[in-house]
């Protein structure tokens, strides 16, 4: 049975995704849907990048991933569809798989051509949800569009090297449930560039000398729980293979979190010098 | 396989819109469960009637849908099931269905009497779940009710028309996600009262002489992207027939939206006086 | 077809639940996967356990409940799965069950050993979807851990009586969406101690001196509506068995809630003095 996944920025409140999961049954009798995330920050490119790398991952190989972020077909903006590691991806070409497709060389992409001009403002219903049935039933992109060779990359999602490879200049590329600050900075790029120098990871006033790999190796557990650190702070590569400032344990709403008390935001500069 | 959807003002967080949807795989093993949203605002039945209208539309026909907002039974609010459009609704008679039923003619109405006086807090769960499971094993609304023949409607979900047949006189009936103001002004209210004339729009400062098909409609893509006018405001006809008033590509959280820079909120005046 | 639930502090936007989800597609072709709720706020064993404890009852005799709060792996919060109540449990030994554990013995419980060390920041995706996975086909308990005895229990889910008996003292447990205030006193333990008399219910300046079925018995439908009592404030049995505070058919978003009206945040006393 095929799988559909969908992330969005239509929020929870809305119809958007209710009327498009509707819509998916009205196409298919069988299959599952599963919502990946629809509070993605309205238009936000590089956040949906970051979540459906992240989720992606996870699926059955054939499984098909909708993304309805900044959808509307325009000039600048035609919707595409395309084989990437095993997985479909139908969605805009805005960017959106930059993350992924900086890891995976797609297999076969195509421009959506099923509609000449389709007047919807609301394109993941009466544009990607065909194309899904269609390849939830086994069809080929051929069918559905013409082929195209590249897709648009963000460049901001790549951070930068120096000449004497002894400095990655990254930046803030997501800030999750928790406060965590997540940057664009991969443990494989860190590993390649420091090949296990010393080095020292600023950003803002937080600097860390030491990135773990769970978050509870920070923690030292045999010291007594009431003489420990209280809100601690400390790096990680995280599960996604990216380095993460967080706090440990943190409640954003309440305690504040990595975001909160180092003052980061989304793009805020990350950078790490080796010794 | 049935589908039974799921409308509540139950929230993200709690243990309600779950525990509903274990006494559905209680009643029948297999069916589908869908959320439409359960992030209406509490007791907000205009809301609701804005979502549910937008979204039902979509699912095959004979999807039961579930509307658990203001549900507890009273003397003032009794239990519902009804055939409308081709779909199953389970509610409580407070005017959740008026925009639906202002379109169409329910097929059957029954005031549910499965209970005599059911002690519950949660008629949700302890009733719409029994009428949903006994409609979706075939069973008809005869049995679970009496027949009644009319539903509560709202009134100010009505825009007015004046007797010159020049002025239409609506409100804000919805704000989305992006921020986008919704007016109960309906493209046919529109085209029947406008004859193609000239109008001007107002919603408090903000006017309009114009109504896009879809959003980038309102943008000239023969600009170049840096000289183009930043947030522009827009009216559109959105995908629910509804006149929409816009900010292109707003954040709410970020830059504002049309709710926040033209200062509507629910229930504000929206004006169309034509030539 | 096995059903597996979804309790976790993910929250709505990031790609965790998504990811999990798909992970347990990848271990099993045919299973109900249902969210409970993504939105318990981080690390809120308390909130957790409320909302597990209301929920589970109502799905099928042999439902996987996964619950993802702190679950990371340390030398003092090891992982368990049990089973209670004819429902399976996977999460950390944290505390998280206390309040289904204090009204149920677990039949069966294990510490999970399928790791000796996992390095992962994501218990969830690596540690228990495996074992759910695992249950969901038909195998035991004692293949993937050590039998244990003993579950950790958080001590302030349960309230105080005095001595002489005419007194107990709870506090507040959690509150919902519409921010109604849920007492840790259940209705069992107020009857137990109560035998009847009267009493008088404290919370801050709030006094309550009766506790009704349902929200609108506190409602005298007789009165005309015009004529009837704002916002009034009443105390009941919730559908959970426990002693909640509340406001009328309040929006906590628009005019106030049980919460901010009477100044009560999670933890704060509730005081019952019989007569």
């Amino acid at each position: 049975m095929a799988i559909i996944t969908l992330t969005t920025d239509f929020g929870e409140k809305d119809h958007f995704a209710g009327a498009v999961k509707g819509a998916i049954y009205s196409e298919l009798e069988t299959v599952k849907i599963v919502d990946i995330s629809h509070s993605v920050a309205p238009f936000h490119i590089t956040e949906a990048s970051y979540i459906i790398k992240n989720a992606y991952k996870s699926f059955p190989e054939g499984t098909i991933h909708i993304i309805g972020i900044d959808s509307e077909l325009t000039p600048e903006n035609r919707h595409i569809a395309l084989k990437l590691d095993g997985h479909y991806f139908i969605c805009a070409n805005n960017g959106i798989l930059s993350l992924i497709a900086s890891e995976f060389v797609p297999e076969k992409i195509v421009e959506i051509n099923i509609h000449n001009k389709v007047d919807t403002n609301f394109p993941v219903l009466d544009v990607f949800v065909k194309v899904a049935g269609h390849l939830a039933r086994g069809g080929t992109l051929e069918v559905i569009g013409k082929t195209i060779t590249k897709i648009k990359q963000l460049k901001e999602t790549e951070p930068y090297c120096n000449t004497e490879q002894n400095q990655i200049k990254g930046n803030v590329l997501y800030i999750d449930n928790y406060g965590n600050v997540i940057t664009n900075i991969t443990r494989k790029l860190f590993d390649k560039i420091g090949k296990g120098r010393n080095f020292v990871m600023r950003a803002r006033t937080a600097t860390f000398t030491e990135i773990f790999e769970t978050y509870s190796d920070a923690i030292n557990f045999n010291v007594e729980k009431v003489n420990r650190e209280d809100g601690k702070k400390l790096a990680i590569f995280n599960s996604g293979g990216y380095i993460e400032l967080a706090i440990y344990k943190s409640n954003p709403s309440t305690v504040g979190s990595a975001s909160s008390l180092f003052g980061l935001e989304w793009r805020d500069t990350v950078t790490i010098n080796f010794d």
